[in-house]
């Protein structure tokens, strides 16, 4: 496995690679990476002649106040979990590789980056859509890789793809849970025992709903609703946002129809977890 | 010469030349095509082994009262100009090809697209450094060529090119201009033969600064007062901005050093005209 820090090297060896007519599997992360990044990149590994995993914590799609300098950064356990999932090549650069002194071009994905996490956390779209088109610059991507925990970053990615006809196919992959349903996240290292334990109504609330759907449910209101008391039941939760949208427009409705998605952001303890299900409503 | 209409095929196309090792030179152009754009495809003719010519009137970067609706689309005529100056592929598609329903993309080059033409035509330059983006995705060039007379929008095409590491080289070539000094426009066609006349005062108050650059004036305020003064002694002439600028920066300067840009917007009867000179004071 090769470790590259400049991107005019990685730039060089990506084209070389697509030169050679090789399919390149990308799995961009910001390190810390768990069970949930290296089933992305044995995704990677199966379809793909080479799989390039890119580690950067991006200071564009962090507010001043969130936690861009405390993010964990455990770069040799990453090597060892990209490395056995099968990575070939670590593209971790520098800030000022990717943002050298007078860079000043941003990318703006539209409606889908204004909701949820875009109105709570500004300019965190921005940011991610920016980086983003600047790793598969550099990465010439055939496939790239997210998971599905970050489903608004996802859509966000997928439109960005399609709207600048940029020659990849997007493959969002079902999140892996630890064993009471929380969504693996590098921001669970954040938890207590007693908040990681507090956590798992995320997944239950997801659940419950999906189940009320099953049973022919088809109004929002009453959803969110039953998912709010029961995540209100585990004292340390604080919701920021629950809903019920179109999975592809995100927009929320109050009649379910088609393929939904239900979204959360709560925050337990001082941590704020995000979460989702996709259900199709026939 | 071949005509293409549809974004897949170009891509198709494009990446075709590229993965058999050609050189590719774009001309991005909005068509009515004049002599500066010829300039641009014999240039890239004599360096590329192919070279494309786009014609897109792109909606994003006209305001709403600003000549979309009539700005000259002489296609036929454009055909003959292209094929005479060395374009062996013209790229013109409709305006769904590049912005399907559902399209929400937009690029944003910061401060460099703020001023000056960015501040009196606002997202002008979003829309600019949108389609080029888009039109450099499908035609995969080696090389682009601009002229100098948009010298903003090449410092905005510039700075794209190197902040998104797109691998291709901008060239900016010379502004072709007419015998009494008017630079070559689309938009001269605009123009009454009296008001084509009083035109020629934008450039010999370019000329007339840089004669008094070279003359020893390094103060920018007496510069642009002589420049004004010419430029209204033309009755139908009206400035808009008159500036001399850093010319990699584009923010005015007091006392001129290094690389200048001397630029103006003036309308001329209800024609609005841009032009500028660099000039390097040592």
């Amino acid at each position: 496995m090769t470790v590259i820090r400049s991107a005019k090297q990685m730039a060089l060896v990506a084209r070389r690679l697509r030169a050679q007519g090789k399919a390149i599997g990308v799995v961009p992360t910001m390190g810390a990476l768990h069970e949930g990044h290296a089933s992305l990149i044995r995704a990677a590994a199966v379809r793909n002649d080479v799989v390039i995993v890119t580690i950067f914590v991006n200071p564009l799609q962090f507010g001043p106040s969130e936690d861009f300098a405390r993010y964990p950064r455990p770069f040799t356990r990453d090597l060892r979990v990209a490395r056995a999932a099968g990575a070939a090549i670590i593209f971790s650069p520098d800030a000022h590789e990717l943002y050298p002194e007078g860079f000043q071009t941003t990318i703006d994905v539209g409606a889908l980056a204004r909701r949820w996490e875009g109105q709570r956390r500004s300019g965190h779209f921005r940011g991610v859509a920016t980086v983003v088109t600047l790793l598969f610059e550099l990465t010439q991507p055939t496939h790239a890789y997210f998971g599905q925990k970050d489903y608004q970053q996802a859509r966000v990615i997928q439109q960005l793809v399609r709207d600048l006809h940029l020659p990849l196919t997007v493959h969002v992959l079902p999140t892996v849970r630890e064993p009471n349903g929380l969504a693996m996240s590098s921001r669970n290292a954040y938890l207590s025992a007693q908040e990681r334990a507090q956590a798992a109504v995320l997944y239950q609330a997801l659940t419950l709903a999906r189940a009320r759907i099953r049973a022919g449910e088809r109004r929002a209101q009453p959803l969110l609703a039953s998912m709010r008391r029961l995540i209100r039941r585990a004292p340390q939760t604080r919701i920021d946002y629950l809903a019920i949208v179109d999975a592809v427009t995100l927009e929320p409705v109050s009649r379910l129809r088609r393929r939904m998605a239900i979204l959360l952001a709560v925050r337990v303890g001082p941590t704020r977890l995000i979460d989702n299900l996709l259900v199709d409503v026939s």
